[in-house]
């Protein structure tokens, strides 16, 4: 495919200022036309957001390359483009009549694709010039962001125009789904549609709240359905025997009033079509294997809604509260063995602490030496309470020694020897072990400095703290110092 | 809430096998009772599964610290028990039966659950002794990770009983949800289950398969599903006027045959209970914040899913791989000037990286440093083809200094000096500036080590990759040695 430059939008709302956002942070100028007064601030408003997100969602480089020139007229959006996207209000005339004009003014070959989202293409494309080239491309708010586009063409569509368009959406990051037969709603939002209307039936009646329904997905089936469907997600929930085992048990709810919508009847061919076609979607994939990729898929979700205090992720939050507030082992005691190095932290390697080498990356490896320290700040006793005093220990330098690779799944544990105190530091020598053969994978030697937060100045511990601390250093003290301690980098170079 | 200790169990299928894994994990005693001949042996593989997937989802301490009984009959399974969880196939008479005969042998105010996901509960509850303490508790697949349980009671049903099961599922690390009316398929079911016929009659009128019907959810919705339910989202898709523009926008096509489910009439009561239900969600939350934290959600949700490399986190991947070879920017040229520190990598402090104390927390400074180091290598001319080849440098030794917090959001940059070098290895000096002011908030000593990754030891680079860090090395060996070079840990201290 020959790369576009010029993208003609109509329509500069919700959805075409998403459309305008990704051409334009993919590197494509865009003409835009909409009547409204105030669209230019609109669309620029969607940029602001959509730039940032761009700058979280990846550390590859983004950047607004492309240009916006906002016009007054259908014609002027449309005569230099390469491609032509039309997001209007969701009404057949008004889309008819914007794409016969938009097919008037622009090359006769250029693909014009419409945001409809369910509108059929064979009514919308009837008054165009060459109509072949016109399409459906359904995307989903915010555009900038899901990757879904529906793509579907009308009676007079050339297939060419589908492939020109999903190649066009691919290069801008987006996944296009062929939906093969022209129907109302489409694929997407007939499912929508359907627990959208079942939603208002619910609020109708009074048997629930928005907010009760919403709470009903966000929790349960809506995680999964971030990463699979309901078909492989049923077909995991009958066990090893999968989907047939599911519409055997589940089958006669289908004459139940779950819902207010009647269901197909169950025949056997349905059956088989549903078995086939799940099975086939699993491929080689064994039922254990897949349950493994929904439970890594699942905490992977979990964790990152974590980073956000919202959704499943407040509610894990809350939960490892309670997890270290249950733990009671991590605390001194009297009992407390300290005069070898302390063997405070295990942890096991996460995929997504691995990088294209299949390794731990190596931020990953400080990561593991905070949550020694973590482990050590526990050990002596500061808990929430005393960082909600106003203290806290910070590390302020770090010296690490990656002397071997780690792999994914890998058991780690730590070991932390004190090398020196007073009543404002901790140093700290900090190792990694390998929980399988004991070897010794990377060192850090740290310096904590006790510090309040509030004043934000180096102040003494307090003196239970203290106390622990010295009653560890009085049994370490003469312990021999680590190989590494106390080098600093390049040793024997230059 | 006394503290629970003893959980029996009535079925030990997908369903029962969840519940014994999330129990036990949090240190309940669990005695099971299935028909089934292998039933142990099939809550003991969910229990491995359970096990693995905590240590991944969670660094706070989690292990097996209930104890695991099996039993043979139903007596037996709920003599001690403190709280009585049944999940026997979804049959109403066979539910019915059971939980009767649970009811006899139970101490008379222990709580007995039915993992039911629809059947009515004052018709399972009807023949058993105390029906007061008989509630409903509907988990969703996997049951030790989807923290969902829908709560709910018959006519006979206490109060007291679905409180007391609501504080039991919260210390476990669960989201209880109450269902306040009586009514088939409860909330949640309804939702999933006006979904999933809606596919069945797509399967059955042959217009899609299983596949197309989960990519259209995978990649699209069902992204937002995973935090925010269909009320919340489609007020945000309603712009600045939220649901009462979208029901105005939408409304037509409640009458259009989007899905074989026939919406309720769109009255102007229902659009005022839309719009004050959903206005109430939403609270004072202006639409733009919604919006960005929507924006951070589905930010972190695709960043998990690229480390499973599945669904659109696989979608993810790819677009950087394109935006990588897109990006020309970073390689070395004639004209660069090399006389002075590199300026080759910026980034913004992403929510997730900042700790409880609200700065970023001490490993994602090595992070930044790491990512400094590969846009080096890009400028080096080191791209996926070298990687492929088997070569890399990697880091074996740093030496970070953090001189200064770092808050969320704050525009970092950095600079990169060669210290020293030869075919082998690389010293280099990373700083970290605030992109705003220009103030030096850390820095990194690397020794970088150049890798022939298939024998696993040091090699020489490539000669013209040597060539240009010669080149590099040639601008800035005369460059004064920066602050902070070639420290060691503690030097002041002891």
């Amino acid at each position: 495919m020959q790369e576009i430059k010029n993208v003609g939008l109509l329509g500069g709302g919700v959805i075409g200022g998403g459309w305008a956002a990704r051409f334009l942070i993919n590197g494509k100028n865009v003409t835009l036309y909409d009547p409204a007064p105030d669209a230019e601030a609109k669309v620029r408003e969607v940029l602001d957001n959509a730039l940032t997100a761009y700058h979280r969602l990846t550390l590859a480089p983004v950047a607004l390359r492309g240009e916006l020139k906002v016009v007054s007229s259908v014609a002027e959006a449309v005569a230099d483009a390469d491609f032509i996207q039309e997001s209007a209000p969701e009404r057949e005339d008004l889309k008819r009549s914007l794409l016969a004009e938009a097919s008037r003014a622009a090359g006769p070959d250029v693909v014009i694709a419409s945001s409809s989202s369910g509108l059929l293409p064979s009514r919308i494309q009837a008054d165009c010039v060459n109509p072949e080239r016109v399409i459906i491309g359904h995307p989903f708010n915010p555009v900038y962001l899901l990757p879904l586009v529906e793509t579907l063409g009308g009676v007079k569509t050339e297939d060419q125009s589908l492939e020109t368009a999903e190649a066009i959406y691919r290069s801008v990051g987006m996944h296009p789904l062929r939906v093969r037969h022209e129907i109302e709603g489409y694929i997407s939002d007939r499912l929508q549609e359907a627990l959208w209307r079942e939603a208002l039936h619910m609020i109708n009646d009074g048997v629930a709240t928005t907010d009760e329904i919403d709470e009903a997905v966000i929790y349960g089936p809506g995680l999964r359905w971030a990463f699979m469907g309901t078909c492989l997600t049923f077909h995991l929930a009958g066990g090893e025997a999968g989907m047939r085992h599911m519409l055997h048990q589940f089958g006669p709810a289908l004459e139940l009033p779950w819902t207010k919508l009647e269901a197909p009847e169950l025949t056997d061919e349905l059956i088989e079509k549903m078995v086939t076609q799940t099975e086939a979607q699993a491929g080689d994939t064994p039922i254990r294997a897949l349950e493994r990729l929904r439970d890594n898929c699942l905490i992977s979700l979990m964790q990152g809604l974590r980073g956000q205090d919202y959704a499943a992720g407040h509610t894990l939050r809350q939960y490892e509260e309670l997890l270290y507030e249950v733990s009671h082992g991590a605390a001194m005691t009297e009992e407390s063995d300290l005069s070898q190095p302390l063997r405070l932290h295990q942890a096991q390697v996460l995929p997504e602490w691995v990088d294209y080498n299949g390794h731990m990356t190596e931020s990953r490896y400080l990561q593991v030496f905070g949550d020694a320290s973590d482990a050590l700040f526990r050990f002596l006793g500061i808990d929430k309470s005393y960082h909600a005093d106003g203290f806290s220990y910070y590390t302020v330098e770090s010296h690490l020694r990656h002397l071997r690779e780690i792999e994914e799944e890998a058991p780690l544990y730590t070991t932390t020897q004190l090398l020196a105190m007073d009543d404002k530091r901790m140093q700290v020598f900090h190792s990694i072990y390998d929980g399988r053969n004991d070897r010794l994978l990377a060192t850090a030697e740290q310096m904590l400095l006790h510090v309040d937060t509030g004043a934000g100045r180096a102040c003494p511990a307090r003196s239970d703290i203290l106390a622990n601390v010295e009653r560890i250093w009085a049994a370490q003290q003469s312990l021999p110092k680590p190989d590494g301690a106390g080098r600093a980098i390049g040793q024997g170079m230059n």
